[in-house]
């Protein structure tokens, strides 16, 4: 038998661990600097808490779990559960006999629920991160993975424009530590898109609008063009939309415009607002060392329809690659599970994504992958002894150090420490032994000396 | 609708996440100190991998996952999944149509697998730790949850016993550095447990004496006794295990003593020469710092059934409760998926009761809860800018700030910072903001006053 995993998973070879961590590390930082805190949720939530929640393609990808013990039950009950299996063949939820429990599918959910479960324990406004792996079925295919890792950060119990600033500098804090150019963090407000459906004469399709300009990037304006009128949108309007997403200049600029071109709806001008009210904090806020672009754009949507305020995307123009982050203000997530009056605002960045972008453009660091200083080299029993001494002292002096297990051949030790990229080599004779030195090795440049072993922690401890 | 989580599994609070992350991050640096590399398996594998690996009842317990995309299947596969279905109904195993993935059940069986499918690209000796959840589908109770935490390091492709010595090393460290008090480091050989049931003129009843010693904690010698009679252990035999467990002393009195009374079985002798080199290479690996003991005892059994050399366990003398680790060497764990003469060795800590352990002890670091060291006061507009601007000062400093997003009484500021046990507390009024200077609080003593941002700055770095 040839063992294998299921489609859509991943082994994360060490390799791959230090790169994820090495990301996943940086924003772990940054949140911390900026005063949130974590949570983790388990793996499993009841079914109920998750059905219904991401409409119904989403329910159809939620990785459910068999309830346990079923052959154990008794013979009444089984007919129940075969009533409940047919049903499980017709449609895929609801049948609690079958399955109870599901996979996470996103970090959202479940923050939301965990909220309203200890909310009179939590000091509100509350600031999470949350960084864990979540499931959907969704068909594998390059990018696309069964299991994958989400990392969100999330204010929630305050409306004030200041948390959607904050969360905007902490994604260009993050590219910025992570020396990723080209990233460009979008800005526009839900309101704005509701005003832009307002002048169009189309109140009511603000989601048709929205869904057709969030494929701007994707089929071009006369594909939107097209859309809109598919979508019943008349003339006038999408000549109005595309004067308005054709406006040009800085973020004031393009305000001022577009204060005058929808200045007769006055969600627009709330939009409007708030989107200035957030630039003013996050200038206040903001490192000049930061080289990526904050951006206006009116023509960004975001896919997911319970955002009703600020809405953030995030770019790098790099790459081809789409958004490596999103997020916005939702003012009612906690209704779901009964808690009215929650607002809150919260980023999502997509590590899968950041992973491959880092690893395209070779941003990670260099020497991300020697972890273990150096090897010393296996002479069998007599010299063994002494080096694990050797060891033990480089190990307290903070030094990775490993010796090779087995005494093996010389150049098969050799080819282990280069196959580990093992920067150093320790190598003890009988002649280092009755001198208590070791011959130390720069397995990058061959250079080798014979030093105490006070002068090879120097050395080592300098790498 | 209340929501809920499903019985067995856990949020982990702000709090709890910093505790459980203070003993993994002990343990990775303790790792990559030692040379090992991290690795992570998906939540999801083929059930395939994991059926047959835990016994029976081990296949009950593994949660698995229901196939998607059952209900969009076509007339005659329904019937086909009728027919599994009711077989499943009967057997909980071997079901493809309807579940062919289960979540991991623990870190080993995946690592195995993992060692296997890299085998041409890994060098060996691999050394890999691996920290993620398993899920078992037992029965909750204190303690004991359907989603918990595994920690394992193992070494695969090498027989030397310096690797057993390392691992007891790992141990000793990881506990030293716990400041966990009274810890024992138990090791014995199942060779010596084997040799054990050849002198009892019982060579094949080895698991019986062994599966009845690891109760000698539980039940005593008398309820021992009483098992190794029911298992039909001749009276002679009881009295030399009785003789061999009873004996005390150093280890190596220990070992001198074993020698004499279990000298006629070669498999006894082995296991006592492979303890003998194991403790000789712990002594020169050891360092004097550590307080734990390191005792050879040979009653200890392991419950698992695939080891075949030396075995290890750690208990805590300084609280109620099993065993904190264990673990032991392997000859032939990747044989499971058909790759041979692969010996192995590792060792696994028991998250959750270490830390059930250090948080009955008190003994987590007091400050844990403490990451944002200042909590800026919002008194509004005027000053909520000028505040900004300090906040970003502070955080390129390295210290961690938030303002209070919302301009709210200034008790209930306080109460929000009182409730996040936030040490400091900076309030800038229209006086602060013209002389460019800070107030600022500690919330502890209650002492305030006024300073540069400088000043400020250097004050909470100090803390």
């Amino acid at each position: 038998m040839k063992p294998s995993i299921p489609q859509g998973t991943r082994d994360f070879s060490p390799a791959e661990v230090r790169k994820r961590q090495y990301i996943l590390g940086i924003l772990k930082e940054i949140f911390e600097e900026y005063g949130f805190l974590p949570l983790e949720t388990p793996a499993m939530e009841n079914l109920t808490t998750l059905t219904g929640k991401y409409g119904e393609e989403g329910d159809r990808l939620i990785f459910k779990i068999l309830n346990n013990g079923l052959h154990d039950k008794k013979e009444e009950a089984k007919s129940k559960l075969n009533e409940e299996w047919a049903k499980m063949l017709e449609k895929p939820y609801n049948t609690p006999k079958v399955t109870e429990r599901a996979l996470r599918y996103d970090l959202t959910i479940p923050f939301a629920r965990f909220v309203v479960m200890h909310q009179h324990e939590l000091a509100f406004p509350f600031r999470r991160y949350q960084m864990q792996p979540v499931w959907r079925a969704d068909r594998p295919q390059k990018g696309r993975y069964r299991e994958f890792w989400q990392c969100d950060a999330d204010v929630v119990g305050s409306a004030s424009l200041i948390n959607e600033a904050e969360l905007l500098c902490i994604y260009r804090s993050a590219f910025h530590k992570m020396k990723l150019p080209g990233v460009v963090v979008k800005v526009n407000s839900r309101k704005l898109l509701a005003g832009l459906a307002e002048i169009c004469n189309a109140p009511d399709k603000m989601m048709d609008i929205t869904i057709a300009l969030d494929k701007l990037d994707k089929i071009g304006w006369e594909g939107v063009t097209k859309e809109l009128q598919q979508r019943n949108i008349e003339q006038s309007g999408i000549d109005t939309i595309e004067k308005i997403i054709s406006v040009t200049g800085s973020n004031e600029e393009k305000l001022r415009v577009l204060e005058q071109l929808m200045g007769t709806s006055n969600s627009a001008l709330a939009g409007i607002t708030e989107l200035r009210d957030t630039l003013k904090y996050h200038d206040a806020l903001k490192s000049n060392e930061w080289k990526s672009e904050l951006q206006v754009d009116i023509s960004l949507a975001r896919g997911l329809n319970y955002y009703t305020g600020v809405i953030v995307e995030v770019v790098s123009n790099a790459v081809k690659m789409g958004s490596i982050g999103g997020g916005g203000r939702y003012d009612n997530l906690t209704g779901l599970f009964g808690l009215k009056n929650m607002s809150g605002v919260g980023v999502s960045f997509g590590i899968d994504r950041i992973y491959d972008v880092l690893d395209e453009l070779k941003l990670f660091p260099e020497n991300l992958d020697i972890t273990t200083q150096v090897l010393l080299v296996n002479f069998g029993k007599e010299d063994e002894l002494y080096s694990l001494k050797v060891m033990q002292q480089l190990r307290t002096e903070g030094i990775s150090a490993e010796i090779y297990p087995d005494n093996i051949k010389f150049d098969k030790q050799m080819k282990y420490a280069n196959k580990r990229s093992i920067p150093y080599v320790i190598i003890i004779g009988e002649q280092e032994r009755a001198e208590q030195k070791v011959s130390l090795k720069n397995f990058v440049t061959g250079e080798q000396q014979v030093l105490s072993i006070v002068d090879a922690i120097d050395i080592l401890k300098g790498t």
